[in-house]
């Protein structure tokens, strides 16, 4: 089972999961390592006009708006998104320049949803960086997104696809539907793993489905390689966002320039948070009501909460689910043909599950 | 001169302007009255399909979403974007469905602006109602926000026109624009009517130009006519909201279930005060730097300050510049031959003037 390290453990090495059965048994690790490299290494030219691209484009007379938008692109962010974007292309053998143009606009998007993210759930920290709403208020950090926002949506019609403009509005749409469903779900300690699985589904995977899936379109491939590439990126998108909620209560975290705990403090309604209430006893039933739908909190709760979360392995388990996805996104690969580009596609599963460790 | 009633003045009898020279010698005051319902005559029909959309396609399975849009969507707002778009198309001789559709965008991208400004200015009424910030917070009301604009986007991808898609998109884009622009000068004293008139011309112009023009194109009228209905848009945009700054400092702000001095209360540099500002004395502008700049306000400030732009003819002098704007909306409509549905436009011109006394 892997192992995610709990802070306040005695448990504190950085251990690498063991295999966990028959999902991982072809994964080589020593593919694992340098995935993330490997998908740099594909895309390097392109994702350097991205980011060019995404300086020309966030520019704008209001100088507010290219500083404000810049901290955040500029903070050290994976581009993951545009790179799937530029990696799906490449995969579908698409050999022109409309996926530049897309990939910005799905980091646009991705970074608008992150501006109004930030002022929703108050974060003071992203990045290891004071984020947005803290530097320059909520206000601009809003008002920027909305720019953002707006401008991948010319982005999208100087590309001049409908099919492409439709996969990404419908994206955009889900993704408020799922942050809307996310803010009312926030102190139900009764959510549901189904339910919070819909919140992950909306808010994060529909983003990673649309811009995998786009890379299939400009590639003018037939309609089962897109929704190959939508399966695989929806499914990654799942695994992604599990990790990244079993990280908010790990060591790991605070080395991601992260603070430990947000989601925690917030009230936020996580897979850990759901498997350890799920399990836990009456009395630990009762630490979860109180700390995160009566929201009173001290000091030493967040121990507590972590030490029962990995009392009921509810960080590895989180990681389990998480394995589940993923496997679940190499197979929707299995449309295509063996190609270098494939493997690339597939590693960067295991290197978004392995992030936790 | 027309007068805008002060709240503190003896001069409280609503009185009706007086001709203000050329501009306005051609405009018979019995046309104007009525003028708001002689528009909602001509789109009746249209704008209960646009009310019955509105409802369907703000529908989620996310019950938060169509309760709050609901809220500000169903308390009592003019319609008057959609009904542009409605009237333009009529004008334009278009006799299909898709106007329904677009004004429905152009209404979502209107309420999601309203939804963010809201939460922007810390605004607690709205048309007589409480905000849907102060009923289901801030971070409500920006997701729902971000809803609205994605299916905005959705029904003109539904619709299927890129050159719609790039007007609004457009449009949305230097929507934010404006926004951002308005929040840089937000206590700026200094701010110039040049740069107010940027602010207007963005934040509020745009999407009235937006709303009148695609009436044009999906009339598959000449590029001139597509011209002229931006034009007579932006030129209404503009001097409806300068009319709207005017009636912030009005005595007719409160019978419009709104409060008096909002923009004066959050710093907001308006043209009044832009004016007040530049016409008044030493002693006076250290009055309108300490308030509107420095933000240091008491109970009586805002009497003050109504007190100094009454004496400056600040309001008054608003509203003629309103009236310019006016002028050149309805000279923008020349192109079009005689019909009902140009007078009624042209006399929504006055409408929104006059909407000051």
């Amino acid at each position: 089972m892997g192992v995610v390290v709990p802070l306040d453990g005695d448990d504190s090495s950085l251990r690498k999961p063991a295999q966990a059965g028959v999902a991982r048994a072809d994964v080589a690790e020593a593919d694992v390592n340098g995935a993330i490299e490997r998908l740099h290494a594909l895309v390097r030219d392109d994702l350097e006009k991205v980011n060019a691209a995404i300086i020309a484009r966030m520019d704008s007379p209001v100088s507010l708006i290219p500083q404000l938008a810049g901290h955040l692109i500029a903070s050290g962010g994976k581009r993951l998104r545009p790179m799937l974007t530029l990696a799906s292309a490449c995969l579908c053998g698409y050999s022109g320049a409309r996926h530049i143009g897309l990939a910005v606009a799905v980091e646009f998007i991705h970074t608008a949803t992150l501006l109004h993210d930030d002022v929703v759930d108050k974060s003071d920290l992203r990045r290891g960086a004071d984020t947005a709403n803290v530097l320059w208020g909520d206000q601009a950090s809003v008002l920027v997104g909305d720019f953002l926002f707006s401008r991948a949506f010319q982005l999208m019609v100087a590309d001049g696809s409908l099919s492409v403009l439709k996969i990404l509005s419908d994206a955009a749409s889900v993704i408020a539907e799922g942050e809307v469903m996310q803010l009312t779900t926030a102190n139900n300690i009764e959510t549901t793993e189904d339910a919070y699985l819909d919140v992950i589904t909306a808010k994060t995977a529909a983003l990673f489905a649309a811009a995998c899936r786009i890379g299939a379109v400009i590639g003018e491939r037939p309609k089962p390689e897109e929704r190959a590439l939508e399966s695989f990126g929806k499914n990654l998108g799942i695994a992604y966002q599990l990790v990244d909620d079993a990280l908010d209560y790990s060591a790991r975290q605070s080395t991601l320039g992260k603070t430990v705990g947000d989601d925690f403090r917030e009230g936020k309604i996580t897979l850990p948070v759901v498997l350890a209430y799920g399990r836990g006893s009456a009395e630990e039933r009762r630490f979860w009501r109180r700390t995160m739908a009566e929201m009173g909190q001290d000091e030493t709760d967040l121990k507590r909460a972590m030490s029962l979360m990995n009392g009921h392995q509810a960080l590895n388990d989180t990681v389990e689910r998480a394995r589940h996805y993923g496997a679940m996104a190499r197979d929707a690969l299995g449309i295509f043909s063996d190609s270098p580009e494939r493997t690339i596609l597939s590693d960067i599963v295991d290197f978004c599950i392995d992030r936790a460790y």
